[in-house]
């Protein structure tokens, strides 16, 4: 497919996902959207191009998913209804303790299948086993953030001493992709958090992200208690003490910041740091709500993901958009904070940022990454507002095509990439073999 | 259909949602299950009954939609993120004074076939045009108890007088269908809430409701100014008021309950309201969170709804109960309350003791209202837990079909009962009418 027309019945296009074209085309030649606009104004290009009719359909950016743990599917529904250290000690790390690489490559590939019928185009992960994820990524075509995890006791590799010389290893291999800047494949490196990362190791890390212009991915303000416990050891916040470390100088994605405190909003906005929002997981581990309406009042850039399927338990970016602006309305006691378009953004075109893409969204000349969902369903009528429509009455059920890079993963619900019916059953027996191993 | 075996991959058993059989068969015969168990064991039944093989699906028991109005489905995004007051007075009240007996016919049937589609087999609703609601609950055959809706200038009947002597007379002509055990129409009356409905007609409401032992839907301490503005004129909770007002002899089925203060636990307890929790609604209007882990410790009965399509904006009781469990367990602080059993159990078999159903569940002698959920989603595996897989990972577009009272409404995703495409038709052309009047 190099040229392609896709008529749709809406078409949420501009950067902020605030315009609607009724009846409307995208051209896509190569990776790019060349045109967009009304189907009349449109016609000179339907010869010559492969049309792909979609007019029970809205097009939109496709969505992002700014924070995951991809193999962590094997490990969906393990443990719900648990406290963080129970989930942890008696569950996650058991259970991550047994896994290969192989069987990390297999529950990833399963999240890969998740995320292309949720409608996602691209991934910030946070694991081990990179390798067998970087494997993925190829295969599914899909677009993916890759920052190797860093902490002391991973089950790939053992103490952080090795951890690091295995990361280090991978980035020096890995400079060429690197370099390439249109590449679907990014690298980062994903530093745990300050307070499970000896200072030594967050000055290496910082080293090599500078070394190789690369951001770091790490935990930040989870919970209240990681917080008080770490202002109490340090009388710094988290991000004070990375700001002392000279951390701050690389691109920082910071995964939760449920509990902001100090000089903290400061520090994200001169830095410019990314906060990384998982609103489901932070309720079903109760560790709170945070304050997106505040970052979104003070320019602080956020987007939207998941974390992993261990505390989720989907890939569903849609459901959590939607309780991102629920919660915000809620913890504002305001509901006009998350206006529907900015909730729509923070999981779209906010995060393609963060792939180095120029433009983003359904617009003249951004790389084509876009979701179509059928209107076929009884919820998703009368159409009053179509954002409205996509936001809050629609499911990952409706996703009917998913377009990265101008290419289709996911042609009328069929994968375009991957072997469904191999992945689950792989994945399936490797779950079963690990919980089986556990309970020895 | 009078005698079916459904045979599935897993069925969700028990009345309190908390027994997996893997590999089941459901026997059905006219509208009841007369068996349930393992395949293996019910071969006998195979011959001699209408075979359905379901062998990639969950049965669980059907969801009911515990507070809705099912006509504001016209209004589905016509308001998002705006305060409380403008939401009624620039658009809810406004929209509604358009509205005909004949678009709240409409109304209700395209709620009627999302709920179809979302795997709900009844709703309790609380509207004017309850006739229109009856049509729509005889053809489609759900399961509904209707309340029409007392207060002060509906747009059907005007005055509060004329709405009254109009609801007189309606249940009055239904007092036949009211004695009928087995009816899957069941009625109540739904005074708007204590602060909306002069005293002499909460009086005229207790005496009605006591003549015909129909029960009491309103709305209860939705927000924490009407609760503090009542409190001052009266002196007394909402709740408290009601029991001065000897209204609680009555069963009361209690809209929202997110701000209970004074002796409301005790009072819930003692006169055995039910609470009808909307979680989505309640954040989208900022209005709060539900105490549900305490209602529920305090063993006072709690069932899910998803309030109108106007402030939800979808009629998906599966995402409300996520919503539910989600919240309680941010609101507690404590990640083990809400277990997922329970989750399930206030969305489906709970609600269907309000419908007068002595069993509820998949279980021998209950009535069968079953939701089959398709597993062929990548996000339906790996299935280290059914239950969690349904209420953490599963969406309303992998319901594939819907059993009301032995009878399929939807099989194989094709409804049985409602001319989805008529409907469709007929309601998108009444919003866009009623928008174009309101704009004049």
């Amino acid at each position: 497919m190099s040229e392609v027309v896709i008529q749709c019945k809406y078409i949420i296009s501009g950067e902020e996902c605030n315009k609607i074209i009724k009846n409307g085309s995208i051209i896509i030649e190569d990776n790019k959207i060349i045109n967009v606009g009304k189907i009349d104004e449109m016609k000179k290009y339907v010869t010559g191009h492969d049309k792909i009719e979609r007019m029970n359909h809205v097009a939109i950016p496709a969505f992002i998913n700014a924070h995951t743990h991809l193999p962590e599917t094997l490990l969906r529904g393990i443990c719900d209804s648990s406290k963080l250290i129970e989930w942890l000690y008696d569950y996650v790390w058991p259970f991550e303790s047994h896994m290969t690489a192989e069987d990390a490559y297999y529950g990833a590939s399963l999240g890969a299948l998740e995320l292309i019928e949720s409608g996602v185009a691209g991934f910030i992960d946070q694991y081990f086993f990179v390798e067998s994820i970087e494997k993925v990524v190829k295969e599914s075509k899909l677009r993916a953030l890759l920052c190797p995890s860093l902490f002391d006791g991973t089950p790939e590799t053992g103490s952080i001493e090795d951890t690091w010389n295995h990361i280090k290893k991978f980035l020096h291999s890995r400079n060429n992709i690197i370099k390439e800047k249109d590449s679907l494949l990014k690298y980062g490196i994903g530093p745990h958090a300050p307070y499970t990362v000896p200072k030594e190791y967050l000055l290496k890390v910082s080293e090599i992200a500078e070394k190789y212009n690369i951001p770091i991915h790490i935990h930040i303000s989870e919970t209240e208690k990681e917080v008080s416990d770490f202002r109490k050891q340090h009388q710094l916040t988290p991000l004070e003490y990375l700001e002392n470390l000279s951390l701050l100088k690389n691109k920082i994605l910071a995964a939760h910041c449920v509990y902001p405190s100090g000089r903290d909003y400061e520090i994200m906005k001169k830095y410019k740091v990314t906060v990384l929002h998982n609103p489901q997981s932070n309720l079903k581990l109760s560790s709170g709500i945070a304050p997106v309406f505040k970052y979104i009042e003070k320019n602080i850039d956020v987007v939207v993901g998941t974390d992993g399927n261990a505390s989720n338990n989907n890939l569903d970016v849609l459901e959590e958009v939607r309780t991102a602006a629920l919660l915000q309305k809620f913890l504002a006691k305001d509901p006009t904070v998350l206006q529907n378009y900015t909730a729509l953004k923070i999981g779209t075109t906010a995060g393609s940022k963060i792939f180095g893409l120029e433009k983003a969204g359904i617009i003249e000349n951004a790389i084509a990454d876009i979701t179509l969902f059928s209107l076929s369903g009884a919820h998703s009528w009368p159409q009053n507002d179509i954002i409205s429509n996509v936001l809050y009455s629609a499911s990952s059920g409706d996703v009917n095509d998913l377009i990265v890079n101008g290419k289709f993963l996911y042609l009328n619900r069929e994968h375009q990439t991957l072997n469904k019916e191999r992945i689950i059953e792989k994945s399936t027996k490797i779950a079963e073999r690990i919980l089986c191993e556990m309970r020895k």
